[in-house]
């Protein structure tokens, strides 16, 4: 028998009032009771169904009058699993439907403008899954971290961001946001898995350790974000994220949630199928 | 034993001096003696292989100073299975070392420009695999077959194109320019499913039969494309299409051969790997 969620990720994961990110447990599969082979065969049979609801989004945009979309917004330590997210959950679906942004420091053009200005360019266009591979969060993340900016216009920047999603969510996007929660342990175990292969040397960076440094910091950054940005509209979701395989899941079963609530619709014909089929025949 | 390649398809199916088009059996299985289940087999065997290539390609200019990049032009005639190849060729590897284009009827923004302009802002960067869905091809190609634009002028883009590709070329791009060759009969099959199956309506077009009755003002369009176009720098690439395993499976291993010209290596640390490792341990 095939293990399967005994209760929804999204409801369980969920950051509501009184939210502590320091009582969750990162090597945890909340809502999930089978081991790691149970998880990648959930993982699979799941992707038809995620693919099926990603094509009919893009269908009711393209051609019907849909107008919705999906944001997923991933944020993260590092080594906590982004790219294996993108990868394994994202990348199982059409690659026509997904528009993928990643978000770097600032450039001096980003930085002439308010923050959010270069994070609306990369919005889903209507039947897009959109994935932030970090995001506007950043800006209240390492930019409170390292103070980047005044702690003035990081309280500003908390109220400028509900209004934004707000806006979007009006638009039609649904927004996943998501947490990837590593313990520091599991990331010190990733980093020098890093450093132990040559393959792996390209994707370690020595400040990712003076940014391990500082993960009290963050956490508190974290913690703050939560409470500031975690709103009906768009929810925080944080993932317990030691197990890679489960924390893929539980993006995934997100993302079917979110297109289910959407539920898009095989569009209509707009045109006459029988004389068609006749047009097509006489050719 | 797994069915492989005989011969190279890059040598057999590339467009030299003296090509017909319609000398090219579009069932055919050129370089390939397996059946259907041996080319599936085969496929998901060397996703491997363009798995690797494309991320030491990504590593390479990420980290390192590689400048090269891969670009997939595909065109074809309707239902030919051009979405099919992104999914399960292109759509194999990481999401984020792939950039698609998809190139519609062009805006009137873009009509007042060159049509080289639209074209030249969705290049790959250095370490992308960018995927055209149609391209500049399309302006001698249905701006040909509608006369969409003076004689004098489409002999005029083939020129410009020539010199345009040379230029990507030598920037460091390798250009894989494929057509995926259907017969009419096979188009008429894959055209009649869709109307027979409502979730297949929305990739339906009316228009689509209006295409397809200019069938052979098309081949010619694409005949003279490929005798203006393919240059040693840049061939053209006739991929038979009628068995969408053997149009993956030939796209894939061209993919490959492009990136094994490149033959990208995995970047040096540019760090000191044993320090770090020290000052990891001690975190």
């Amino acid at each position: 028998m095939t293990h399967t969620w005994t209760t929804d990720p999204a409801r369980l994961l969920r950051v509501d009032d009184g939210f502590a990110l320091d009582r969750i447990d990162a090597d945890g599969h909340p809502g999930f009771d089978g081991h790691k082979a149970d998880g990648h065969r959930l993982l699979a049979e799941r992707e038809e169904r995620l693919d099926e609801l990603q094509e009919r989004l893009y269908a009711d945009s393209h051609v019907g009058d849909g107008k919705d979309a999906v944001l997923l917004v991933l944020q993260a330590m590092d080594t906590a699993g982004k790219g294996g997210v993108v990868r394994h959950v994202v990348g199982r679906v059409d690659p026509q439907g997904i528009a993928l942004a990643a978000f770097k420091a600032p450039t001096e053009e980003e930085l002439a403008h308010d923050f959010l200005w270069r994070v609306e360019k990369q919005l889903p266009e209507p039947g897009m899954i959109g994935v932030f591979d970090r995001s506007h969060y950043e800006d209240v993340l390492i930019a409170r971290v390292h103070a980047l900016a005044d702690p003035e216009e990081i309280e500003r920047r908390y109220g400028a961001i509900v209004d934004f999603e707000r806006r979007i969510v009006a638009s039609g996007t649904r927004i996943v946001k998501v947490m990837l929660h590593i313990s520091p342990d599991e990331q010190k175990d990733r980093l020098m898995q890093r450093l132990e292969r040559p393959d792996k040397y390209w994707k370690y960076n020595p400040g990712d350790v003076d940014e391990r440094l500082r993960w009290d910091d963050y956490m508190a950054a974290y913690q703050a974000v939560f409470e500031r940005t975690s709103t009906p509209d768009a929810p925080w979701y944080v993932v317990p994220a030691n197990r890679k395989w489960y924390a893929r899941l539980a993006v995934q079963e997100l993302l079917i949630d979110a297109l289910e609530d959407i539920d898009p619709r095989w569009p209509a014909a707009d045109f006459d199928v029988e004389a068609e089929k006749k047009r097509l025949a006489a050719t």
